[in-house]
């Protein structure tokens, strides 16, 4: 204890994200730890009192320690166990790394490629958030800093599994929502192929979903939403876009034989996800 | 237009409610209806741009406009369609009127008898929320002011379900959450009896989940929990705790025959709302 102990307190300074400008989540935060900008966002990272460390770009939470893994056990795990035996996987976006660190727990996994845009989110990440960046070393990955929808464009490969674990449909990944990019997706799928992609909230984000679900039914010959929690997301209430080129979505396997706990998935979980309330079937037109 | 009219704007006023003083939801107000207390509590009634109008009682949002029927139409209709034919009904608390509403949907019932301490919730749910309070003339219905817990001791009445609508378990509504409010309930339930409570947060009420859970299998031998979302409530992930002496949580019976429809409850959400995410299972206590 000294004199200027008290100097050294967190000041009251609070974050929001806001729908609109009207509403949306807040909270104190105990420390800055990084506050910067890449070529194509702004990034900070801060320690707050609840929910752990919170990784923020262009002012939008991608996650808090708290919840990312309700986050990306959800978007990864559905996707791969709807799969018969998945070995090639994309991810487009996802440089914070836990979408990967999900989909590296399966062990018939054998490359996994990772395109997200700004390499700052990879190097902010495995400093700051170890425990999520912690598959970028696993030797089956390969990371390129690129535009996900320039990568799918050019690339010949094919994939098992694709995930669109993008940011917001504002700044950096708009052109990653758009029915081109599902069609250029859609041709590197192998036979059993399915895409995954997060799809925002239907609480406040109706009128996208409803263009988004057009769009992906115009392309995928199965498509179904399935929803989930995100505390720290607009509403709390997340949803998922899962396409295939036929392939069903329920799971094909079980948990057992992953390399890796699950605090947030299980098969149950996986089914039941894709029951949807009847306002949001409306939104999607389906019965 | 008169000169007048930028004096008449909406005030830059918001409100926010937190979770531990660091954490939540936070909105812009358009206009405060109603700003006042009774003997138990204080009471606003404000409208709002992207949430319609909102119930605050004690600090704590009881429901938005858009998202009520989140709320009131999966802690009604799970325990309504629980039971083969419900008669008779009990809501404890609920005074905004919105569970009743939901519970007078159903032809089966012949009574329900609805206890809330405090009358001036009634009275500003009706004056305010006309379309959530709509069914407080309803002939079946019997509205009570009294202390939920005292009812329960006092009465001799069966029913087939019991709603616990209380608010959070701090001001008026302490003494419902009680191992000797729940034996009380039991001994009110008929053969194929049930009772559904609201049960807060896993995200941000994980100890007081754990403490009503195992207070409950001491008294019900059917207990199990389910979730939904509630945009306006801590993290917007809610649990519901469905207890009974016997009969299950499936659905015995289709919505085909309410009167009036449903935005969010179908029978597939009915029984996907009782998969619970791995966290929580343990939470619970349940495999």
């Amino acid at each position: 204890m000294s004199e200027f102990d008290q100097y050294l307190s967190p000041p009251n300074l609070w974050f929001s994200e806001l729908h609109k400008n009207e509403v949306g989540l807040t909270f104190r935060i105990k420390d800055v730890l990084y506050a910067g900008h890449s070529k194509y966002q702004r990034i900070m990272v801060v320690d707050t009192f609840e929910l752990g460390k919170v990784l923020i770009l262009y002012g939008s939470i991608m996650f808090t320690e708290k919840d990312e893994y309700f986050y990306h056990e959800m978007l990864a795990h559905v996707g791969m166990f709807a799969h018969p035996e998945p070995k090639r996987v994309l991810i487009i976006g996802g440089g914070d790394g836990g979408t990967l660190r999900e989909v590296c727990k399966h062990p018939s996994v054998e490359h996994v490629d990772l395109v997200d845009i700004d390499s700052e989110v990879v190097r902010i990440s495995r400093e700051f958030f170890p425990n999520i960046a912690s598959s970028f070393d696993d030797p089956r990955v390969s990371v390129h800093f690129e535009d996900g929808a320039k990568f799918v464009r050019e690339s010949k490969d094919r994939y098992d599994v694709v995930f669109v674990d993008s940011s917001d449909p504002v700044g950096p990944a708009t052109t990653i929502f758009s029915r081109e990019f599902y069609q250029s997706i859609k041709e590197h799928l192998t036979e059993n192929g399915v895409m995954v992609a997060q799809s925002e909230s239907p609480f406040y984000h109706a009128q996208f979903i409803s263009g988004l679900f057009d769009d992906l039914k115009k392309v995928f010959p199965y498509v179904r939403m399935y929803l989930s929690w995100m505390p720290a997301y607009p509403s709390g209430m997340w949803s998922y876009a899962f396409a295939s080129l036929g392939v069903d979505h329920l799971p094909k396997r079980g948990p057992e034989t992953l390399n890796g706990k699950l605090r947030f998935y299980n098969p149950e979980l996986h089914k039941a996800a894709f029951a949807l309330p009847n306002f949001v079937k409306e939104m999607v037109g389906q019965d």
